[in-house]
């Protein structure tokens, strides 16, 4: 097989974020809560799964860390797992990502306890979360960076979630958003971070393509955790 | 083979405190260095070869926290990599522990360049620290958080260059010896939340073997090397 000449940095971008059609704000489950057709029962199921993705991310920021030989790139990316855990350092405390996604069920009508004791997360649900820590902490750390990428994308859907939920769903405490709003800033600095590697390191063309693989298996696990959520809530027409 | 009833909580502190006594400050290499027989060149050599323990800190410590479940210990526990890598949170912000170790070398006579790049560090010393990396990685947290535990007998260690250095090496600069001054309270801290980590998971007698077993694997790390460093370097009479 010939050697296909390495994309330039902006056309392996352009490649990077292409591959945003494949993003689960297309998934059947997703249109359907962010287009005010979800119960609230399918509204709770979904925070409740949700949650074991998001407790998972600092475990996965960890692994990243521990991989990791580089004291620059592990100061940016602490950061992440400040932000989902929360600290207090100096005069700043912030309560974290983790339990802003609490507050959000609470909003939802679930009971906290119901929530972190992960009674409603279904199986599928673990093992395509379980694949995105197994697959960062066994992988080189630019690759698990790399696989982190689907968060270029996660601003649109957490914007579209933010101007629509408070008019579908006006029985949710708008307070109960919180965590989309912080998430649209956070997320735009760690794309930052993470694209940056990622140009930085697949530089062959069979790297470049090697990291579009691996964005793929990140959306795939992210469509996965959305049929997961399907299967056991349904999707209303 | 009959079970013993475990220890008391005080008892197998005690036990792990006991522990103290395979500590490297009687390391005849530690013994030249702490009392003022030590040649620059030994000195330097000590410096260098350490500094790859100081980078494998905070890859050990988030491989701790990439196997740990529990936010509450994560959010402690995330603060030896800040302390480490050095932060600016808010209006904080630290160098870090490992900035204030080649701080020491170049008080030492060292030049930057020639700590980061390892050069001078021997094999055996990469073995040693490989070891503890290794088991951090590869053990439940719990275990990682235990082999720990020697820092129950840092601040003594350390307490010991801040008193003798300056007097027998009144060539370095007492600047360069920062990075002690701040170990003894950071440790200080890091015992408190280790120890109570330790102390609450291994609770059965056969458990708390364990644990002394696992410190000790700890102390064989660090005797070996200053061992490798006597091999390099040579103990004066």
């Amino acid at each position: 097989m010939p050697t296909e000449p390495a994309w330039s940095r902006d056309e392996f971008e352009a490649q990077l974020r292409s591959k945003g059609a494949a993003y689960h704000i297309y998934h059947p489950f997703n249109v359907m809560l962010n287009t005010g057709k979800a119960t609230p029962e399918q509204i709770r199921g979904w925070v409740a799964n949700r949650f074991y993705y998001q407790i998972a991310i600092p475990v996965k920021d960890a692994a990243v860390l521990s991989n990791c030989p580089d004291a620059d790139v592990r100061r940016g990316w602490v950061q992440r797992i400040l932000d989902h855990d929360g600290f207090e350092i100096g005069g700043t405390r912030d309560a974290g990502g983790t339990e802003a996604w609490i507050q959000l069920g609470i909003a939802t009508g679930l009971a906290r306890e119901e929530i972190i004791d992960l009674r409603h997360v279904v199986p599928a649900m673990r093992f395509a979360v379980d694949a995105y820590v197994n697959f960062a902490r066994r992988s080189p750390w630019q690759e698990a960076v790399c696989s982190s990428l689907t968060e270029m994308f996660a601003p649109e859907i957490h914007k579209q979630r933010l101007a629509n939920w408070p008019e579908h769903y006006p029985w949710i405490e708008s307070g109960g958003l919180q965590y989309f709003r912080q998430r649209v800033s956070q997320a735009r600095r760690d794309v930052e971070q993470g694209l940056t590697i990622t140009l930085d390191h697949f530089t062959t063309r069979a790297q470049q393509e090697r990291a579009l693989d691996i964005l793929q298996l990140k959306l795939d696990i992210l469509w996965a955790m959305s049929d997961a959520m399907a299967n056991r809530y349904g999707v209303n027409p």
